[in-house]
């Protein structure tokens, strides 16, 4: 078993994307090795520049979304890609692209961040979450 | 440990319907076995005939289901039924209805897709994906 | 590995809730010991007294909410702070609160319900949940 925690990134609002940039960096903190599977909507979310706009939130949340806004302002807490960022400086984090999500919406590894590592298939990911720690879809 | 994925398919929308279905396909293909437990809005999706009418997309992302829908058709993706089918006739994929959901909405076994295996309580299904590889919330 | 589950609970809609709240006790009943980490929405739910009024269920599912109330009451099913609240009394349940979601939100355990535990970091979380069986994000 590999010391390892695997993250579906299916989502792609800023609450969910922050809870997953967070545990991405708890977890490179603890030495562990994250890899970050992006599919469907969380896919979406890495094209080129989106980040710096996307201000989607939970709908079920969506009355709570300026005070947290405001809130993510006033304390300077640093967004979700920069967290990303500083947990690929301190450990070991590798993000991938979903394939089948790529040729669903004609995306080419150049339109996405260049945080993206590489483009992957779901069995190639699945086969090396389940020698891992945890597993989670977000 | 098993070499088993455990799914809880807890939503009913399309796109995350897709989503269980294809991490089923791949784990299948890559000789997992599979448990989907279908919970609450996931198991309303399984009643008979709903799946050929679902449209259902998580609100978060409404404004991108007409793309993805129109995407779907054009390039002949099958649907997250057909994908359960196949990954039933490739691999070890067992479906079970939660038993409290059944109670909650007075469903019978015989209101759901014949995909559906069989009844069982949520103490079960844990106890089995305990011993498993992975275990999602979807 | 430790026969432990950990949830990490995101979402504070009822029927989230209730899912998780049925898996505490399902797992408990079978002996594990379980964690559960309250962040951003879920922790929202956890505020004294909220949990009473809290009717909030999944945006995706809304046409649904009214027969799923109902039925709630015409079948007597607990709540989702009884289910924990029973959970605790037969079993070895812990419910922590995200300390960065209290910071965010300004908020003190002091505003929390009794049945919060304690404060703790995501990574320590991570940490104890990477040794267990099943870990979920809901």
């Amino acid at each position: 078993m590999e010391e390892r925690m695997s993250l579906i990134v299916f989502s792609g609002t800023v609450d969910k994307l922050m809870a997953a940039s967070i545990l991405t960096t708890g977890a490179a903190a603890m030495g562990m090795e994250v890899e970050v599977f992006l599919t469907t909507w969380g896919l979406e979310a890495f094209r080129k520049d989106n980040y710096k706009t996307n201000m989607r939130v939970s709908k079920d949340f969506e009355d709570f979304a300026p005070v947290m806004m405001e809130q993510m302002q006033v304390k300077k807490v640093p967004g979700w890609m920069d967290n990303l960022k500083g947990a690929k400086e301190i450990g070991d984090v590798r993000i991938y692209a979903c394939s089948m999500t790529m040729e669903l919406f004609d995306m080419k590894l150049s339109d996405l961040e260049p945080i993206v590592d590489d483009v992957t298939g779901v069995a190639t990911f699945v086969e090396r979450a389940k020698e891992g720690r945890i597993t989670l879809f977000i």
